[in-house]
């Protein structure tokens, strides 16, 4: 365990407001430690299909990516929304490289076996290549990640932001402290969900089931959690929920929601 | 003058043909030398925008680039054409990544001085960053570079694939032995323009000076042949201009045509 290494998510909602990303960007570029950035898509997606007249296939409740959806996904995530955070974290003298998981080979993913559901062109990702990853950073650049991979047959492949960021995460844990860092709308996991104020500082498992007993932590954030867990369980350091705005605050453990083994 | 390195640009004719385009990286991915792919963009650009009901804006017969051309332009340069290119060589075994000129800083712009035309968001190239290059190349990284650049003010430019490619070249050569490979739908500078026969193997400043005394290499090809003798003159070993069939040969002088200075 050697240098630290920070592996931050940015959801849709961030990436739909300007102001928002441009605060966020800021922030993220005056951080020093090695960091890589894994950005979901946010609606432009769908307002692209939309234009495109691309209807959005749902079978059972589930979006299908068909090939259509595929390039709208592949323009969008990886071109128009990855190239310019890129520009931006660059004009900030953060010297940004921007990949999807085919670029380097770093995050390999297997189309999803059909079963009941066809989802199409999505990937469940099979390998992250933490030694290429390694090399990037060694050359001091900062990965910003589309939430796209590969296959071995040259397939691209839509892929969840969120498992991204963790499959990172966990396989950087074999050489670096890393910690996971959710950046979302909220201020932190609420011990009352109606009240933004009633973030709860710290959890470990033993805390996290006191909660979850009394319904304080309710359905919504219960799967989130259960993956933060798995995380710190395969070597994460910490896993920390914040808010978009709290980036620089949430490293040094003065804002959002810690979480760790003890 | 260490190691050979080749920076090879592909046009929109083989981007826009999907048999010559997995012809053309089943060739490339079987090269042995550290190299570079620029590729440029195809009609998929032009054909996205008439989806999008985004109209070409012409002035004085160039085309000019909005800012709604210029998202289409990173969407399908910069994603869909570049991370397609990138998947299909990492399926070859060859380490692919993709990359505009925002990412890692590699090749900066600015954006073109309003004379008597407004181009819109089109870069000029100010720098590449060899340095930069030359920690992906030693990573075994195959840069897969896309006809995009940024500016300091972090704006995404659209640049000319033919410039971005001798400006790298021009920019490698100060570390590397550089063959800059033009792959176009010809099997080289003809001396018969009717006569897909009559290639011309060799061409130095004296041939090149007396083809043109006799008209037998025409105005079309004149800029193109004068931007090539000007990478020549800024420290490229060689240039070649070769069908993109005709790659492998190519690069060992059995096809093609090949600029040297003497």
């Amino acid at each position: 365990m050697s240098e630290s290494l920070y592996v931050v998510k940015i959801g849709g909602n961030v990436i739909d407001n300007p102001e928002a990303c441009a605060r966020f960007l800021k922030d993220f570029s005056e951080l020093t430690a090695s960091r890589i950035l894994v950005h979901g898509g946010g609606k432009v997606a769908t307002q692209m299909a939309s234009r495109l007249q691309i209807e959005t296939q749902m079978v059972d409740g589930r979006r299908i990516t068909d090939k259509a959806m595929l390039d709208v996904v592949t323009m969008v995530y990886g071109g128009l929304v990855n190239k310019n955070l890129v520009a931006q974290l660059q004009a900030s003298a953060c010297n940004a490289i921007g990949l999807t998981g085919a670029d380097g080979g770093i995050i390999r993913s297997v189309k999803r076996p059909v079963k009941t559901i066809d989802y199409g062109f999505v990937g469940d990702i099979e390998a992250v290549n933490d030694f290429q990853i390694n090399a990037l950073l060694s050359s001091k650049l900062v990965p910003v990640i589309a939430p796209i991979t590969y296959s071995n047959e040259g397939l691209l492949l839509n892929t969840n932001a969120d498992t991204m960021a963790s499959a990172t995460a966990v396989a950087m844990a074999k050489s670096a402290e890393v910690k996971l860092i959710y950046c979302f709308e909220k201020k932190g996991v609420l011990s009352n969900p109606e009240d933004d104020a009633s973030v709860i500082p710290l959890l470990t498992p033993e805390t996290y089931a006191s909660y979850k007993s009394t319904g304080a932590i309710n359905k919504g954030m219960i799967p989130k959690l259960d993956n933060a867990f798995a995380a710190l369980e395969q070597g994460v350091a910490q896993v920390i929920i914040c808010h978009a705005d709290d980036l620089k605050q949430a490293v040094s453990g003065s804002a959002g929601t810690t979480l760790q083994l003890k």
